[in-house]
């Protein structure tokens, strides 16, 4: 390891026999991982040979050298020299229109004091995110229509609010799954939090802590489970959201290991077996490309007012075997469980943990009453946020059915929901329906891509300040008081603004 | 309080210790008063040893300061010198673009006679009014949904009209709690009506008497009452809308108060024991001074094309404590009875008038009922005009479903509605449903700020040609003849212009 | 007679004690007819000692002065000089930018090959006629939301068409009381024609004659009843739409006048006691004023960039009395009978005539049944398109309700619908739920605008032609096969395009 | 046939009398044939005496000369000077704006890879297609409801996805017919796929073969049933779309012919005794001629701001006789059986061959349970795509009352859909409901318009890509698993994008 290595030495490693990258100026030799890598082979040939920095960093945990690369391949450092070449190339880069347009948002940002909503959050991350990671952070299913009706489920819900109730007296705060959260809501699991910010999920952990939420820590961050752990203010719950790998053994480690590592409880995805079609996603890189192009023709000027015609090659060309299209987080899941079953899943994780066990993703009433039936302690009303299937009926829509239908359930086990609400009366409507609480995905995420730890915090404040003002004008002073009565499905569709 | 000051004296009183503040070049010591400020210290504060006139006189009663600050406290006049330069500053200062704006729109105002429709009226407003008053009246909770509802709720009420019955002899008049109103209308309350005009109620109050409505004075009205009642014309019915203080006593003060100066009812706010998220309000300042920014960067012209960065001071910053948002009407509410009761508070104001007691802001059947069992002379079907709860059902809806599940409420008590209505036919709509007359609060503020008294007039004869036509029209002759079964509610949603 | 007259002599009595005018170039005393004027003596005063022709012709029959002016008034003729000042200063006068607009639209109008559709029509319509004219045809009360539903209602409906059925031999003629027409379609009476083409209704009932349909001729057409009797083709049915009277005499004299000219039925408005509130047209002054003011800004260049301000005098005054605002048709009706009752007003038209007797503007199912009851022949299920009470019902969906609640009416009298029909699949549907034909007003006024007796050939074909494709496509040949199982009332809003 | 004829030869035949064309530098003489041209004599007449090529070949199978024209009336070939002038003319005529739009769409088409949906491929059809051939794929009847409504129909559906199913491997495949499918999809016909690209109808065969799914191909192909038959790979099965003679023993034959051919099924036409009004393609013309005549006024500068007036001939003339309009497909019907019926035209069929017999254009309930009692093999619901009767029900909804109302017609007969559908989500909702397959029409044209052959494969294998991806999300691993239990009609209507 105490050898340095020059630029030309790794480059001539840039074939599949013989692979190097160098990450931060360290040199690997990643030929014989290349058929164990997750996101496939040929996601890290293209870096063959080359400095594979910037697009390693944001997806891998600090730790995913050490735990998958024997220290045999860790072969040491990059020469001074190239050090320095590489650090010019990087300055010396053009930038892309999408980097200029990013530096030039982040410098007329909005102080923070000026975001009074999840939404305002939200536009702040849209302009200030790499559009690529915007893309990921934001798409959804085909047309997106589940993603819409989800936030639309919530505004046919109406109030009932109550009068002439004292209110003074407001406590906001819950258990879930017996631990104390100071609000009704958690952070939902979403993957890869380093696209949006250098600290990634550790902002979310520490805002988190801060604010006496309880984070649930995606099985794919971009942080490792040690680091988010250590993150922890004393007492600081966590849960771990689980993807059960075909080879049930590693699952089975992977629970134990969280489990060891003091998370509070397992949220089985099993709304995801594979991932969906998430065109905005997969349509990134071409509409980068497009605005690169587009950016040369007004460079070159009106010289000639034709646009020069596009390269032919890829065109009307046959497309052979399968269409498989990998977005971002393509790459993650090449060695999902296709084959989850009520029989055998939920026995392997009781196998390796005592941790409650949430089954994250129900879309129906018929499965929540099997949820019910296999024991576990609660179910996340889910359908991914509408980034798995498209035209899933809206959580909030299930959750009532399930009022409806059979209220029991809600005897037997906690349920949550998650997915569309923005907004502290979406929570509240959630509530009084059944739900103990009500998760946030995408919204931390922006929060954190927008202004770190400060914006997981304003995000939770925001929440705060108008759930216990929605409480209060409703009439209510505990979460126990918002009852189905209290709340209305209307026949009507009301008018969102943009959504 | 012969002494005048200098400038340069006041000047140095502005800290909390020793504050002081000039008001149409008058000297007063607030110092002691500050804590005791319903708006909060701080708003003082930012004017201490300064002029605050601009500041003070559109939301404060001319009597303020005479109620509120004992005599000593007033100090004396400022120096001649002192106020020209003061004028010299004001007429110096660089107007704003708002300004700018505003003065634009005033000169090229439509002429009175083509105002046609509330809506007309409530277009003038929005361009001559300065934004920020605009943003305090316009408002309304969150995403604005109640309000928009509250408008699209008539919409979904058609009428059977009735043919061949003589219509020559029609009379829209009623009473209002046993008190005549020459039309099935009233003004309902709105604070601070000198945002929008320097004569602010008066205009209102003056309108009402020449056009036989009655007009509910806003609790947190810009003009005092004793001015309001003093410019009634013989006869003229006045009520009060009375927000409870914490301080029992006090509330009990207040309902003797406007008992004795001659007011008619007592409207007893109950939607609002605290002010909800009107973000429109909270945005005005970050708006303006964004405006302002962009006025900056055009007149440097295009020297640069670099938009020089935001100062970062404010970002990233962690908030701390719970989130505190408030926007033009914040301070009025700091001392608002939050432990109201159905037990206790109607009997407090029956210990301190024999007036009649109408709940304002009743949203649901259930509180309808128990506004009954309560023995009140009547309910306000009200969500403040969208300006509280956010998704509290529209009033039309809510008095369609006491028709429906409870129409012996309509025999027990008078029922009125406010919200959303803009046209004779929303009117009509409300009073088929068994409404007895139909509020109006935005309106009002709109007519006198876009032309004084005259406005009131106007929009008072726009409702009252609207009401008898839509009453020659559905074939009756008299209020009476409004019932049920001349109106349904249908299953589609007509589509609306701009709301 | 023989005598003629200087424009001086003429500009001498322009005042209500004398008043004269010139209507092409004849001379009339006016003064004593003043008081009489069904418009008002105020539009008349107008022109008091001028020459009127521009503003009399195109609203007023040819045979007006003649039957309303004694011959003594008929002063003789304007000389000849005093004729060729008038035609120099009309020939001089600067065209308005509506004028201009006008010319060039006339220019480029489409040729009639060209026009596949009612909207197409209507499209020309509104662009080649003058703005006044098209705010007075298009326009409806309040916010137009009748007029839009009515449209809307006909896009609820849906078809079962039948398939395998022989179609080749099509039959769309039917009877409309009796008498002949060649589709289940009638012209629907509107006034004022001449305001789009210099024939006026005479292209309408040429157009009908030859295509042998039925028109309704309104009350206050601008041709006189005589020209239009006269026009008719040898057989050609002919209604009289009929306004009565507040002086029932003359209401029974009309009736006895159109009975012997030849008329074949009276259709009895019932939903139009009062004119309602147009606002297009009563805006139309208003905005062609604009019109100008800004021409006249632009014209004046960029000297200043600040527009100067309107002048103040019509501002802010308090209006006085009650508000009447009366459009370009509110003169029409002075003299109407606000009095008609089911007891009184059919009992005086069955004293005048034997001809059959239709209410036209029944808007509820109660109103149908009282039809019946009072035995009249038919019904015209209508909300005058709209220009009458706003939000009454959409006439399809009054006709559905008959069909649902009591579809014995349609065995007791005929029933037609208008308003809001364009397509022959708007006639068919309602045709299958019993209607026996479907009146198109507007869209003949604005086929005469556009194209004259071809426009009114070119509607009626393209209705023809829609009617029997429709037929043929449901798998009917004649009209008696139309049935309510073949439409079904769906419960979404499909979505149309511009309305 | 030796002879060769000069231009001038050829042009002296220009009359109905003598009527000679050059197609493809062949001379035809095609008096006699006149009256018999399917399409009329009228578009004949005017390519009289000169070259046809360009009008003649997008839209007529190769061998239709040779089927049609009796040999002696191929006169033989054009001589190569006027071959020459031919060639000239054509490479000198100026080009339209519509050709120049095309060309530049083309070269910078997007490379087939970024097509993600089918969606996309149509976006591409439409840029790259002549506007003439977009507006003749794309028209549907009138005011394109039921177009519209065809799609927004899917939305409404929504699923119940069932989770923790072991989903790895999966089988779409099902049979049509007895006829394996790859997919549950199929082909449905379209006319006149050389519109859009020149191997027309044989790319859709050569893609469906190589995917392995059925092309239903149609009567009216483009190119000839040999042709698109010997184009097969083995086993490859193709179903044939009927519209029936007038002459119903042209009818027999043509089934005896394509039986004898090898096709595998008769899929007889019941939507469409007539074409309806599709005013997209009949207004194509007129928006080309528009848009050369303001090209011309752009070009010939801003030196007079008037524009020219249209000629006034065509205007205002009176249209007599009954109104016909006949866009691009209008020709190919006239000789269509209008007097199709269950008791004739099915054993007609069934006397002509053994193939099973598919009713296509089955639009309600009723004649769904006649088909059954009729005895074919299969239904297909369908409105023509929109293309026929305008506010026929949407297919998907069908489908659904059919479930509800009698579901034993599943039990019957094979039932398809299509009309609407986009998705592989599609698909799968029609099949929870009781579809056996979904067909795709325009998509497949769109496709073969944009990418020929590639296009077609891109398309199935999209389709695929969602349908597979969509079992498993919903929890299925085979077709049979698709139960009515997973989809919900919900009661609002989801937004979409631009449909």
């Amino acid at each position: 390891m105490a050898r340095s290595w020059t630029l030309q030495e790794v480059g001539q490693h840039n074939t599949p026999s013989s692979c190097w990258v160098i990450i931060s100026n360290k040199v690997y030799d990643v030929t014989e991982f290349l058929p164990d890598h997750p996101g496939g082979s040929k996601i890290i040939l293209k870096y063959a040979g080359r400095d594979a920095t910037a697009a390693y960093e944001p997806i891998h945990p600090k730790d995913a050298l050490q735990k998958h690369l024997p220290p045999q391949k860790h072969l040491g450092n990059l020469d001074s020299s190239g050090a320095k070449q590489l650090q010019v190339e990087q300055a010396s880069r053009r930038r892309t229109q999408d980097e200029i347009r990013v530096e030039k948002a982040r410098a007329q940002k909005r102080p923070i004091n000026q975001i009074l909503s999840l939404k305002d959050m939200e536009n702040v991350a849209h302009d200030v995110l790499p559009y690529k990671s915007w893309a990921f952070y934001r798409s959804a299913s085909d047309d997106e229509i589940t993603y819409n009706e989800n936030r639309r489920a919530f505004s046919r819900f109406f109030f009932h609010p109550r009068v002439l109730r004292p209110i003074s007296q407001v406590d906001p705060s819950t258990t879930i799954l017996g631990f104390k959260s100071s609000l009704p809501i958690f952070v939902s699991a979403a993957s890869l939090a380093k696209l949006g910010h250098p600290l990634g999920e550790l902002n979310i952990t520490r805002g988190a802590g801060r604010m006496g939420i309880i984070q649930m820590v995606s099985h794919y961050a971009s942080v490792s489970r040690e680091e988010l752990v250590a993150a922890r203010v004393p007492g600081q719950p966590m849960f771990f959201q689980l993807y059960p790998d075909r080879d049930r053994s590693i699952t089975q480690q992977v629970v134990r290991d969280v489990d060891a590592m003091g998370f509070n409880a397992i949220f089985l995805t099993v709304d995801a077996p594979v991932n969906s079609n998430r065109e905005r996603d997969l349509r990134a890189p071409f509409e980068l490309e497009e605005q690169e192009r587009l950016a040369e023709e007004a460079a070159r000027g009106n010289e000639s007012d034709e646009m020069p015609e596009r390269p032919e090659d890829a065109d009307n060309k046959l497309v052979e075997g399968e269409l498989k299209l990998v977005g971002t987080s393509g790459g993650l899941r090449t060695t999902a469980d296709l084959d989850m079953s009520w029989a055998e899943t939920i026995p392997l994780l009781r196998g390796a943990t005592k941790l409650p066990i949430v089954l994250k993703g129900i879309q129906c009433v018929a499965d929540a009453v099997l949820a019910v039936e296999a024991g576990v302690e609660g179910i996340l009303l889910s359908n991914h946020g509408g980034r798995q299937m498209e035209y899933s009926m809206p959580p909030l829509e299930v959750l009532y059915k399930i009022r409806q239908q059979r209220p029991d359930v809600f005897d037997k086990l906690e349920v949550y929901v998650d997915g569309g609400a923005l907004r502290g009366t979406d929570v509240l409507k959630a509530l009084c329906l059944g739900a103990r609480a009500v998760g946030f995905g995408r919204a931390f995420h922006f929060a954190q891509s927008a202004y770190g730890e400060a914006g997981v915090v304003q995000t939770i404040r925001i929440l705060q300040r108008e759930i216990i003002l929605g409480m209060r004008l409703l009439g209510v002073t505990s979460l126990e008081q918002l009852v189905p009565e209290m709340v209305e499905r209307v026949d009507w569709q009301p008018l969102l603004g943009k959504l």
